[in-house]
């Protein structure tokens, strides 16, 4: 046989640097890599292969890309809502964790986490959290591709109950999963510029730089945050980190909201990436982040869902809406976010924030076969007129017919394949029994 | 048999007054009212029904109510995106409406738009559009219920070539309609304050009051509209309209996103009511409605979708959860818009808002039975603390499994019963390819 897999009968959205979109398309798979990306003749059958999937007339498009979650954190998913930030923190979520979060939780909350993400399309996820060994060990055994951050932060926190071992305990992690999946990157997760010291912040970068791991943390989310770097240090949070050294190529910020000009300069020099969180940002009453200005810039811009606690999702297509239109209102522009330009912040430009875009983020022969089918046959995808709109403003995590991660098929017909999602499903409800309070 | 109809084995959201949540409830239906709403002991059986339904352990709330779409353009979804306002309206869908808008069309594009919505919990909407009767015929052939305003404007118009016709049609369209079905409203749509002169908003009013139907327009949409009836009236379009007499409490006034305080006054005073549809707002940057302040005044404000050509779905799951999160960050309050209050919005509010609380909007006694049971057995739906919170947050459109207006069940394991969806899709993509340019 020629192919492993071939998909046929599709529209392929292939996010290819033309921005191809063919009509009746195929791909062709071996391995784990996609060989084949091309029109068909209407009446030519499909080449041979183990195994033929026909789209069905649906859109065939590549995996989604998640650039910032906090898996585990489907946990607390709907704990506390609508509550001012502090009282959201510190009266329910860093006692939650301290209380619940231990290895056996991290994995049950990883794994339904991982359950939502593919039924919905996403096939890769960068993540920070604690206890990250276990996150990757549940995330490998699930089948998913993710950069995984372990959480560094100069106070006790779950498995890590000395903050002074923080950066030692990261290393470790890298080092241990450096070498043990092609689909796991090991990464280091700095918590946030306020709560990790000058020391702590440049030995771990420090340890990242040395190890190629991609260097994360949440800079920037709050005006609180800026306002004390303002009146502490005189400096913005992003220039404090540039001036430590922070930033470089190999650094992803989440959030960005409250930047100046200078920021976004600093940003863009310094080659960084950035992870943009609308649904958190807005659920958290954070604020608007300049985002058509940071595309202006070239900075490589992926979207991210943040943690459920804050969402309460996982959806990257809801996320996708939210992004196209929330810019529009808040700069009363309808042409800014256009969804192309959202449809690449979930895939190739994702991809490159998080380091893989040679890897993963576009449908072109060589790449990995991390493929999304989505089935238009339904009432809010009729008609169809542009399917990268349609992928942007009509579809939902729900659409997803079929999902692969590196040639392996995971989701057949909306069902996960290799995983027993009751199971999942029963023990995070037994947890949670104990969190309901 | 004592009831036609009960539900059981669910957590009843009911949106009564005390906003109860029943976590094992028991609903019973007799033809086309609750006629009682309950918790039951565990161990007791339902009791005997014509037709029992096991809710499986999820959610059972009242059917969504839509207060704004513009059904037929469910066949312009996704036409034309990203683009400047004027670009939008006047190179794509008033040359798509004047060449394509017809009986034909009208009803497929209606009968599309229902099956969207009522497989994603909407039993109930309020529409504006041309060739309103056409419209009415389909969706009561559907089975839904609905207030349709037939559109006043003063240009040609479907059906309306001569636009000096255009309240005397419209009347003649109430008075058909009025007494056809119980579940059917005929009602009045003034396009905006710009596009109808004083005497035909008028006249409208007074044929709307004449005939108990309610007036809807579209107001104070625009930054541009609110400078033009400043520069041509030295007033905003609000205080135009209340000056002509248009402002009561069977007003319903869509957007209302250009609104000084006094404006807000006006609308409070006059007990008029607000359709606010976030998601063309954002989507065609009109801006960002002012909303908390409209609900700490009292105003009844229900959300609507608006047509599928400016969201592009008519999915009120997803519009909640973007109403919840964009107030919260335009006012960088996340108190605000909390869960209950954006639920109320699409139930008993949003009934309110178009007249028909006393009928819908709840679960009680005496109330029609329109009711929607959301399948929570889902990754994205685990655990489930607050329910409220996951329909706002968490839930989508896509989660509904069975859906029943005035006790007629029109959905079944999110599978509609009565109509054959792929005919209607096959006969819009019909239309469409002759739309496609």
């Amino acid at each position: 046989m020629p192919f492993d897999l071939v998909i046929h009968n599709g529209t392929i959205v292939t996010v290819n640097p033309e921005f191809e979109i063919i009509e009746n398309g195929i791909i062709c798979i071996k391995k784990d890599k996609i060989t084949r990306v091309a029109a068909v003749a209407d009446d030519r059958p499909p080449p041979q292969a183990k195994e033929i999937i026909d789209a069905g007339g649906g859109i065939i498009m590549p995996g989604l890309v998640n650039t910032h979650t906090h898996l585990p954190m489907t946990l607390f998913r709907g704990l506390a809502d609508d509550l001012p930030l502090d009282t959201w923190l510190n009266e329910t979520i860093f006692p939650a964790e301290s209380t619940h979060i231990n290895s056996e939780s991290v994995r049950w909350g990883t794994l339904l986490a991982c359950a939502e993400m593919i039924i919905s399309g996403t096939t890769t996820c960068c993540d920070g959290y604690f206890l990250e060994g276990d996150v990757a060990l549940a995330v490998n055994d699930f089948g998913m591709r993710a950069v995984l951050g372990q959480g560094v932060i100069d106070y006790p926190a779950p498995g890590v109950p000395d903050p002074a071992a923080n950066v030692e305990t990261a290393k470790a992690y890298v080092v241990e999963w450096k070498d043990i999946s092609s689909k796991i990157m090991p990464s280091i997760f700095c918590h946030t510029p306020y709560t990790c010291s000058e020391e702590t912040l440049t030995k771990a970068k420090s340890v990242s730089q040395e190890l190629g791991a991609l260097f994360q943390i949440h800079a920037a989310e709050t005006k609180d945050e800026r306002n004390r770097f303002l009146s502490e240090y005189q400096m913005t949070p992003i220039d404090y980190l540039d001036k430590l050294g922070i930033l470089d190529q190999n650094t992803l910020l989440v959030h960005c909201i409250w930047l100046n000009k200078a920021d976004i300069e600093i940003i863009a020099a310094r080659q960084s990436k950035v992870s943009h969180n609308p649904e958190s940002n807005m659920k958290l009453a954070s604020g608007i982040s300049p985002l058509s200005r940071l595309v202006n810039y070239g900075i490589p811009i992926g979207l991210g869902t943040d943690g459920c606690a804050s969402n309460n999702n996982l959806d990257l297509f809801q996320e996708m809406d939210m992004a196209a239109k929330l810019h529009k209102a808040s700069t009363l522009d309808p042409t800014v976010m256009d969804a192309r330009t959202v449809l690449k912040m979930t895939t190739i430009d994702a991809a490159r924030a998080i380091g893989l875009d040679d890897v993963i983020g576009s449908l072109e022969p060589g790449k990995q076969a991390d493929i999304v089918i989505v089935d238009t046959n339904q009432p809010h995808l009729v008609p169809m007129y542009h399917p990268e709109s349609h992928i942007v403003y009509a579809a939902k995590g729900s659409d997803v017919r079929d999902v692969m991660v590196a040639g392996n098929i995971l989701v057949r017909d909306g069902k996960l394949l290799t995983v027993d999602l009751d199971a999942i499903i029963d023990r995070v409800n037994e947890i949670a029994s104990n969190i309901r309070v």
